[in-house]
């Protein structure tokens, strides 16, 4: 099976000019990292959202989405869903949309965004728990400000950082503080150059990018280069230890929030 | 006693120039929401904080704080706490800290906001729950852009506000989506000039400032005159109408998480 | 006020022969602790309950209940309610039921017992979450069986009990293994004869009543001998140590999960 | 693959005379439902377990078990397994324990059932979350009787049964009230003689294990006959109608504790 992990599907997406999707929806969760490339758009439930490099955009499961290149350049974005775990346990459901996407012009923000996406604020108009993150897209701006200020935080010599010169966000939903969506788990880590990270093992499969800069990766012991643009796998319970050459931009992906909704996460790290 | 209701606390602060207070800590959950004035910080846990007009401030039980204004002008806040409800219950503790509020200078933001507040994004290095906010400060900024998002929402055409015309936010946890502490909730909420909201009733007691504008409040059915700087109580269970004659923009709190969390929760309100 | 602590009413309820209460309700959670007669029922939303020395019979808010004594001879019982915290956070509702208490006879068993009282099953014409009990009586045999075989436990070797010579139940929520109801902790207590608690303070105030035995209590401090049939109350943060003479049988009851649900709970044991 | 559906293992386990398995623990969470015989134990973490024809006994996840007939006649027990999820996931782990299985006799009930299995109580010792069911067995008096007040409320006009003539219980977690174990819900259900269910689908397969008694079932419109000791298979979605020609005893194993975790759960029921 084409799969990158026994539950998890990565692949790189690659939108010709003028091409387009159209309008679908299924039950397993879905999202976007935009690699290369602007203005295309994604519709979620008829919100159109722009799509720009580092942006995480979402399409959680059964939400209709399409999507519109309205440029002459192409775009690629990392597609990451949980596809071989819907196939696996026969939870996969799947229906067409309205024939043609129907939007006009794509604002700089979606309406999901306008509503949103304010640091420690909901609209009282969506009080109550919600499974899937409300947010269609994670902007790049938020998250290179937010790494930013923790490795300048750790210089100024006050913990912020995952581990020294390590610096490391989780995209959440912000009506639980929890994962986007309930099966995955989505990161972005920067190492400064010369950093490294403590060698660990997690429950759970896991699929890095390689963003921006270049180091060595290594996995049960095998080490390999790695720079702009790699792809990588864990594999459950594999020993995975990173190291920077300079400084690296890396998002990751995984099924960790299943494993630890079900009470079978376990995690081993060195020195911990 | 000198209490806004049977559980809240609500108090005009004056800060004159060059005053300041000692750090302290205490069980009962406090905010400050500035009304006037620039300049002062209050220190929470060691992270300086400064306070600039429509700021929320929080600094949740058992924390350490203090305050220096370190300017020539005085500051005006809305102080709010739990207070009443701790000494029915019995539940207060109280300790000094330092003699001295070793803060040097002040910068725009706390570590806390550099830490926190970017929305959708959660540090790695603080991965769990927190029963507090980790935000010191929610900025007007913030506060004053989702409220008008959703105003221009609605005038497009989609669902954002709480009601016609009315828009409103919460301030939560972004660990959980949740209040900003266990004990108390708070909201900011802007009408359109005109705009009127349903009566509501709900079991237990709110505070609203009113930040900016004129309008009329009705309360079980007698209606008072108010605009900028008054200060108004909604005891548990009276029925509350507004209406603003410009523009109304309220900062609200509410023990309701109280209520909520013990199941005691009601709530009716017109036309629902 | 004639409450017991700042958040807890405890009475001595003496009914007698014949006398009856007509059907009412109140948002205020409440139970009864028989200490002595039988042939009295209460009836909690039209299931008539059978009560008898040693039972629980739960009253949660906002249900209707009444009682009759269908015997010759008085029934005592402990009467615990949450009512002086409803009265401080303005939070008491009360409506009258219909005039007659129309029940006919009272079986051994409430249909709350015989839907719910099977230990680790639930019906399937109840899941969901429940924020009350749905169990009716807890009756003394189990509660009394439960209790001896910790006691036996300890004696085989094995961890069982709450403390050495400590035997210790809380009675729960089938639905959610928490507290029977959100402000109320019910408990019962059994020390073997010479057995010592360790010394334990608390945020939040509790009510015993000496079921059975002699002993002594030691209050921050000052000692109290007790035996059946006696009440005492334990303020909130006060130091709690408790001896027996002979087999000691001690019900507690205490407003902890209001403290727990709010994040202020705070606990001190000699030893721990 | 051998496995009864894409997540669930079912196997008929035929233990000899003086048979006996050595003790080992698994990542995957496991069950035992008696079919036939007595004097056979489960030891699970040191607690010997007697078992008898239709108790229900757990061997979570990561607790050492081992067994031994202890009698000259053969026990059948039907064992449950979520090996196909943890196999698709990369989720096991497995470990053997000691040599020999250090029990000498075998009392009526475990001691984990003289510490929890009391209705609506739980020990203090044993008080917070706990995230698999702490009682090893649930005997088959207490599912029994279960069931039969549920039909005799029924009969006596109340609500009471999981549809007309249909009686049916959920083994719980008596510390949440949820499943007894995150990936495995398991269930018995009794329908009246001439009784029928409605149609019903689900997201998520099931196995289930004719008791006693004689009836039909309709799977996607195929009808099949069923008797005492047939075992079949509900793969997801699949639609199924179950009629009783005989008072008709069923016990039943999901994994829909899988999808309900994971906001992936769907129920199709013919008239709701």
């Amino acid at each position: 099976m084409p799969y990158a992990t026994s539950t998890l599907w990565a692949a790189i997406q690659y939108l010709g000019p003028r091409e387009e999707a159209p309008e679908h929806r299924h039950s397993q969760n879905a999202f976007r990292f935009v690699l290369e490339g602007e203005g295309v758009w994604t519709v979620v439930d008829g919100d159109p959202v722009a799509m720009r490099r580092g942006d995480l955009v979402l399409t959680p499961g059964w939400r209709f989405h399409g999507h519109r290149n309205a440029t002459d350049t192409p775009m690629v974005w990392l597609d990451g869903l949980d596809i071989p775990f819907a196939h696996h346990t026969d939870t996969g459901f799947f229906e067409f949309g309205p024939d043609e996407v129907s939007v006009e012009d794509t604002p700089e923000l979606s309406r999901s965004e306008r509503l949103w996406a304010h640091p420690g604020l909901r609209p009282l108009s969506e009080i109550g728990s919600l499974t899937h993150s409300p947010i269609a897209a994670y902007r790049w701006e938020h998250t290179d400000r937010a790494l930013s200020e923790q490795l300048k935080l750790e210089s100024e010599g006050h913990p912020a950082t995952r581990g020294p010169g390590h610096a490391a966000v989780r995209y959440v939903n912000p009506a639980t503080g929890g994962d986007v969506m309930p099966t995955l788990r989505a990161e972005f880590h920067r190492l400064r150059s010369g950093g490294r990270t403590a060698e660990r093992r997690e429950v759970g499969s896991a699929v890095w990018q390689v963003f921006a800069g270049e180091g060595r990766l290594t996995l049960n012991g095998v080490e390999t280069r790695v720079g702009r643009g790699d792809l990588f796998v864990v594999p459950s319970w594999t020993a995975l230890r990173l190291e920077a050459e300079t400084e690296l931009d890396l998002f990751r992906f995984a099924d960790t929030p299943i494993f630890e909704r079900l009470s079978l996460d376990r995690v081993s790290e060195e020195g911990r």
